[in-house]
C-alpha cells in the first residue's frame, strides 16, 4: 500500500464534506487502488474550535505546515488572495493541487498551470465547475477526439434554485432568494451568483477546456436574473416555458463567444426539467452531436466526491518524484 | 511530436467514422496534445474492394501485419472468436488495445484484462457503452471517491428506437422493427438487440466498474421488448406515463442485481425524454446522488469519437516500453 499525504486548506462546508467522505471512503479505496489517502494536517482559522468528526490534532492556523509535509494540496480555503498564495506556494513545494476555487482559476489560472508545469506538478480542478458532475473530466478526457462546437448549461445552483422556487410556488425575486438563504443555497452575499458572474467563471473554465486553442479572443456578455418578475415567469408558463438562466460559450469567427443570460424554454427542454439547485451542461460536439451531462452541481458531499475522485487519480497515476520517495 | 502508430482491425460502420474522425481530428490533436497518430495498416476482408476516403495501400487481410507494426491496436471487428485472437496476439506483442465490443468483454473481460495486466499494457473500452457517452469514464475516473449504489440506463439504441416509433407513429412492433432496420439501426439479425441480451452485456461491464469489490456473485433477470404491443404503449400514455427498456444494476445484500425489462415510466421521468437511438445512463452515488448521462449511444461518429478519446488517452501516457522506443 503507498501512502499519499494530503494536506487539508480550509474547513468549511466542502471542506468538512472532503474530511467525512474520506473517513468513509479510504478503506475501499485503498482495496481498489492500493493507496492509502492519510489526511495529515488542515487549516482553519480557529484551531480550538472542536469540530464534529474531525480530529483536533490535526487543525493548524499555519498553512506552511499543511502545504510542506504533503503530496497532495486540497485548496478549499476560496477567495483569491491567500488562496493563490497558498497554491503558488505548494507547486513550488511540488505538490500536486487539487482546487474547487473557481474564482481562483477564472483570475490566475493561467499563471498557476503555467507554473504548474514549471515544477512538474499538477492542477486538478473538477470540483470547480457543477460539483459532482464529471464535466471537467468529460472535456480532459471523454471528449478528446472530437471538436467541440458549443458548450451551454445551467451552471449556477443558485439562480436555478431562485428561477424555479418562483416558478413552483409563485414567489417574487426576493421572497425566493430568502428562501435560497435559508435553505442554505446561496451566500448572505449573493451578488456573485445572482450577478451570473459565478456562472461565467465557470463557463470560462469550461471553454477554455472546449476550445483551448482559440481562446486568447473572448467576447462576453453576463446578465443576472434579479430583474426576473413572477410575471415573465407566469406568462412563460401560459405559453409552456420556462425560465432559466444558461449559460452559454461558441465559436464564432475565430473568438469565443460567452454568454450568460436568462433565457425561455420550451417546457420539453432537457434544460426545464432542471430543478433546483441542480445543475446540468450540453455539450455538442461535430461528431458526438448533443450530450447532456445533469446532477447536483453543488452542496458539501457532491462537491467533495469531485475533489476526492481528483485526489485518487493524482494519487493513482504518481508523478516520477513522488514515486522516488 | 512524438508518433504512435495504430493499427485498425475492422472497416466497417465504426471503423470507417473512425478513419474520418481521425482524419479530420488528426492535426488539431497533433498540435494540442504533441502527439501524431499514424494509422498504419487497417484489416478487411477484401482489400481489393475500394472503400471512399480510405487509402486503399493501407489495406490488408492479415491481422498479424495490422498488430505486429502498432503501438496501438484498435479492435472493431466485433464478435467473439477472432476478435478474442487477436486481441489476445495484441496484448501479447505489448500493443496497447481499444476495443468496442462489449460480446467480447462479456464472454473474456476477466482474462483480457488480467492478461493486459501480466504484459503490462492497457485495453481500454469506452465505445463498448453507450457509443459516445463518456460513461466507462465517469465510472473509472469521475466518480471514484464515491460509493456507487445503483446504475440505470437505456442502453440499447435500437429497442429503444423501436419503441418510442410504436409511441409516436402508432406502430405495431413488427412495423417500427421493420422502420429500425431500414434507418439502419437494427441488424437483419436482431435477436441480441431485442431479447435484452445486447443490453445485459453493456450492462454488466458497467456493474463490475461500478461494483468492483462484490461483482463476483450477480443475478441477471433479462427480459427483451418482442412482445410489448401497441395496446400496452396507448394504455400507457393515457396514464401520462411510457414504456422504455431499462438496464438496472444495484447492490443487493452481498450480490448484485442485473435486470433488463420493460418498464412504465412518468412522462416527467428523465428516461421518457430519451427518444428514438438515444441512450441514457444514471449513476446513483452515495454522496452525489443522481447523475444523468445522455447523448447518441450509437452511430458511426459517435462511437468512433468515443474510440479516438480512447487512442489519446492511451497515446498521451505512454507505457515506460513506448516511451524507450
Amino acid at each position: 500500500m503507498r501512502e499519499i499525504t494530503i494536506g487539508l486548506l480550509g474547513c468549511g462546508t466542502v471542506g468538512r464534506g472532503f474530511v467525512e467522505l474520506l473517513c468513509r471512503e479510504r478503506q475501499r479505496i485503498g482495496s481498489r487502488d492500493g493507496i492509502d489517502l492519510r489526511l495529515a494536517r488542515i487549516l482553519v482559522r480557529d484551531d480550538r474550535k472542536p469540530r464534529a468528526g474531525i480530529d483536533q490534532r490535526l487543525l493548524t492556523t499555519s498553512a506552511i505546515e499543511v502545504i510542506d509535509g504533503s503530496d497532495i494540496v486540497v485548496e478549499l480555503v476560496g477567495g483569491v488572495h491567500s488562496a493563490g498564495a497558498f497554491v503558488r506556494r505548494a507547486l513550488a513545494r511540488k505538490c500536486d493541487v487539487v482546487t474547487a476555487n473557481k474564482a481562483l482559476l477564472a483570475a490566475s489560472g493561467r499563471e498557476l498551470f503555467a507554473l504548474a508545469a514549471h515544477h512538474d506538478v499538477r492542477i486538478a480542478f473538477e470540483a470547480s465547475v457543477c460539483g459532482g458532475i464529471p464535466i471537467i473530466r468529460a472535456l480532459q478526457r471523454g471528449l478528446t477526439g472530437d471538436s467541440i462546437e458549443s458548450v451551454s448549461g445551467i451552471l449556477n445552483g443558485t439562480c436555478n434554485y431562485i428561477l424555479t422556487r418562483m416558478e413552483a410556488e409563485g414567489l417574487d425575486f426576493a421572497a425566493a432568494l430568502r428562501r435560497a438563504q435559508e435553505a442554505g443555497f446561496a451566500e448572505a452575499d449573493s451578488t456573485l451568483d445572482i450577478s451570473g458572474e459565478d456562472a461565467a467563471q465557470k463557463l470560462r473554465i469550461l471553454a477554455d477546456l472546449a476550445f483551448p486553442a482559440e481562446s486568447t479572443i473572448v467576447r462576453a456578455r453576463v446578465h443576472g436574473i434579479s430583474d426576473v418578475t413572477r410575471e415573465e415567469i407566469e406568462q412563460a408558463r401560459s405559453r409552456r416555458c420556462v425560465i432559466r438562466q444558461i449559460a452559454t460559450a461558441r465559436r464564432a469567427h475565430g473568438w469565443i463567444d460567452l454568454r450568460v443570460e436568462r433565457r425561455e424554454l420550451p417546457d420539453s427542454h432537457p434544460f426545464a426539467a432542471v430543478r433546483d439547485e441542480n445543475n446540468a451542461v450540453v455539450l455538442r460536439g461535430r461528431a458526438v452531436g448533443e450530450m447532456l451531462f445533469a446532477g447536483r452541481g453543488a452542496g458539501s458531499l457532491p462537491t467533495a466526491a469531485a475533489v476526492l475522485a481528483d485526489v485518487i487519480d493524482l494519487a493513482r497515476e504518481p508523478r516520477a518524484s513522488m514515486a522516488e520517495t
